[in-house]
């Protein structure tokens, strides 16, 4: 198929659909959006006739069509499951936006029925994985030049958040990217969560505390902090220490001019996560264009949602119940060891 | 007494005594050295013929003579309280080293013997508030230009500790450092504390847990996590980031040259606490013989000192229980409010 | 054209000429290599075979044939003005390796023949004005936001060059980029050059005088000093510092992690120009197809290219004759005014 | 006369007089300002009275007079030979403010006067010596680590300056501290210089010229530029950048925490040379008075004060003649050779 642009066909075509669409049709190589797909009829047929490729009103449809070759599942959360079982059930390679499904027996599901069928399809977006800078820390982990990692002192902190976001959507909509990447960067899983409150920030609201700090524990023993802030009211910040035997190691700051001026040396801060990992959401599609025209999947897979959702449940009932909470799952099926 | 040297005696000729003879007697200003007492009578001879100044070999003797005008206490930790007494007895000022006492309860006796005594006269050598670092961040953090302070991020690194530094000594002996400076930074008590242990490195011995996270929590409910790591191998590294309502601040790197050299810009680090505080250290003593020769103790109090071993009580509690446990005493004494 | 992918042939299958076929092929967007052309006629045919494209002995065959949409010129420097005319004759867009060519006239013959053409065709690969440093300091000069930009004070650091490597070539082949990434962030024309010699490094030899400095004048009284210094034996290092009226603006440094090792923080950097600007690479190329396939030229034009020999060829007279050498050249034709 | 204070008349008792009388009489060590003079009798009087010393309407008196063991000159620099005359005459230890003299010719007459004494007693007051960053700097030169050094680019920048700062003074009054330090950093004597202009700031006036560029070179080849912009609007800021076979070194920021804040992430800058080299002036004169209790001279000779005035003249003709002028004087008496 190297030769030929992959064919896609996305289901859900709200804000993260589109961008998703706009990267592939003109910044990305070997593929082209075909297909597009949305319960809603009337906005989907408008983004399909904007981008001048077919419309479906039934999603399985589209998955199920010769027309297309590969999935991408942008739509709400509670669907997800929905159209990745279509996508196994027509031997299609698929990519869904994280989370895989939002209950942990649902990812379940989809693990049981991947390797039922007998042949790995299934890529969750977790782009965090496609950041330089974190591709930077792992081959600096991996090859232990530096000795073993004993903590991590992670930060995740937002400008703003609006009134929907409460107290639960810390750990599962925030910090779950940090469940994953630490997870890849270590190369281990992870044994117990906690979640504990500092002073909340005049800037939150009734149903939300923050900061919040999750803790994670590694079977073999490492220790993570990692504090979640999402008011600070004016950045878009990302930190990873990654305290080896041997060194101390961080996530680059984002590259940009230094600026003295107004008696200050300093460098602007992103302010939004869009302008921040647009590199790693471009990487992370392209790679996933790449690896399935090879009929390979070689990113974050179905059992990496699985885990994640069931690290995310653990840390929620941790900081529901206020105590540390084991984290437990079936083994991982041989289907995923590489 | 502003136009004359205030004449110093000190208890206990040990290294931390040498040095502070030395940066009296040859870089401060207003006050000299002229005697010395040691229990090690031979060693503590051979000291005061160094530095010109009269040999006791009782303490106690020193510090009531009409020689001396005030104290410094520099033997080992368990003969603090004697010597503090005596100086309380004999109404003169006397700078301790820390701990004030090894005991929490030898602390309030101190406390106790100086509010009956009516005067206020001791001070505990907590060099970390003298840090310009450190008084940086507190005059950024006292005016609430960046809002309230909410969380702290804090670590306490060495390159190597010996066989006879032990797990209980990371809180009694390193982070004791944090627990009052940073009580100092917030201007507000302790509620909680709490210990918890990470993957050991390698190069730590069998009565060392290394690294350690000590977590305090304060009345009004900011959080603050500790990160002792003493086997660090290469560095002596002390970090403080304050995540404030509307900034994050950190103590800054102490100063280098940069150097770009082999492919790698970048600065050298401290290696060793004597070199990264040494103005710490020399504005502490100033400071102290400036207000002693003008009648005022405005450095760390008996009060404080008594505090801090409270607290470090609770966090060896809470590391040996494996639980949270809440910091408790006696109201502060009006004689120690400003 | 813009639903079709653009067909290129490229002349020259040397290093550059090849990682431009990659980059087209394997990673950017709506493009594919179709052709090559080589007068190395028995390694030209391996390359075509490797990529799958059709060879062509005769660049000027290849250039007018129907198969192709747009050229790429990667030969060696003395055979750009013949392809390059090839493509004006042809009416096909080109893009041409730095330099346009050896000569001032004959970049002032390739202008010529654009305008009596009618039509802009020609861009010349100066990556640097695609970096996003440099985008980010013209972004922030442009505005005046921090006023007029006064002097600016630049450094061109290789690890090192072979013998081949020459005193003219540190104007000529490395701060030819500086002569042009300069004109552009200022947007306005230089004056004067001069070359100035330092202490020679240990490293260099007989025919190169390294370091050297070249210091430019803009039409407006903008003063620049760029060091060359080609042998340092460890970095590839690009500095450019803007000063302003209201602020110092500084070029960033690359990402990359930062390591606390060996009682040093730092960060590593490139040794080598190919990591340092790959992404300018990329955008540069995938910049050149949008455009191409839009019908327009966005990037440096042939007036850039003769503009930068000219300026370069001063510089090397100054050098020379050891004085201070003005630049002059005939207005810009209206035809390159946007 | 190690155990006694070094009794000091300062002569002049303007701004300068005043902070070094203060930092004398209540930060330092082992000296006691005892008498001053002023040929402003009234104001001279008010001084005395405020610091409780002596004072002379007759500074050569006080010069002459037992009571005191040395000299400070902070006099306007007109009447700088008299005094450090003076001083020679009484065989006494003198450190005079910088410039030793306006003229370099009353420098060669102090030069020539402290020869024929037969004893070294003048030190200049060039305390960019003393800053911890340019001692390291010389540290990391001295033992050749990093191979020879080759350029070195620097800066001097003020935040503004006032209507009677006019061109001349760019070399006399600022850099003629670089051209000092760099002297000693490099520890060899220059060949030639020359001063240019950049694009004028706005924020200048008819009489200024600002910024301008010094350029030295060394007797070896060694090329220096030091940049000075006086009227940056907002910083007080010191560069230098040593360029080395083996190495890149800069002189160190100034230490300060870091405020990440409204999307920035920085430090604060000083803005007054006052803040930026307190601790270099303090350690000026700490180490003058240990050198003279101890009858040694260990700070920028008498010889330094004529060189660097020889060269500033240099660098003034250069700018006034815009031409590269030699600087040439008589060889360095043994007597100044350590």
């Amino acid at each position: 198929m190297a030769g030929k642009d992959l064919r896609i066909g996305v289901v859900g075509t709200g804000a993260i659909g589109r961008t998703h669409i706009e990267r592939i049709n003109n910044k990305l190589q070997g593929a082209k959006v075909v297909a597009c797909a949305d319960v809603n009829v009337d906005f989907g047929k408008s983004v399909a006739e904007k981008y001048d490729c077919k419309f479906y009103a039934d999603g399985e449809e589209m998955i199920a069509s010769d027309d297309i070759d590969a999935v991408i599942v942008t739509t709400i959360d509670p669907y997800h499951e929905q159209y990745v079982m279509a996508a196994i059930k027509a031997g299609k390679y698929v990519f869904c936006e994280k989370p895989l499904a939002p209950e942990a027996e649902a990812c379940k599901r989809i693990v049981e029925a991947e390797v039922a069928g007998g042949k790995q399809l299934v890529q969750v977006g977790f782009m965090r994985r496609y950041d330089t800078g974190y591709r930077q820390l792992k081959a600096a982990i991996e090859n232990r030049t530096y000795g073993e990692p004993l903590m991590l002192h992670c930060a995740h902190r937002n400008p703003a958040v609006d009134e929907s976001y409460d107290t639960p959507m810390a750990v599962e909509n925030s910090m779950i990217h940090e469940i994953d990447v630490l997870r890849w960067l270590l190369n281990e899983d992870y044994a117990t969560a906690e979640v504990v409150f500092a002073k909340n920030t005049r800037r939150t609201h009734a149903n939300l505390m923050d900061p919040q700090i999750m803790i994670l524990t590694t079977k073999s023993g490492v220790r993570i902090d990692v504090e979640a802030f999402v008011n600070t009211g004016h950045c878009y910040d990302i930190k990873c220490e990654v305290v080896c035997e041997d060194a101390i190691l961080n996530l680059p700051e984002p590259s940009n001019i230094e600026v003295c001026a107004n008696a200050t040396r300093g460098h602007a801060i992103h302010s939004d996560w869009s302008t921040r990992f647009v590199d790693a959401y471009n990487t992370e599609i392209q790679e996933w264009i790449d690896a399935t025209k090879e009929g390979r999947v070689d990113g974050p897979t179905a059992w990496d949602g699985y885990v994640g959702q069931v690290t995310a449940k653990a840390a929620s009932k941790a900081r529901d119940e206020k105590k540390v909470v084991e984290i437990t799952f079936d083994e991982m099926p041989e289907f995923y060891k590489k």
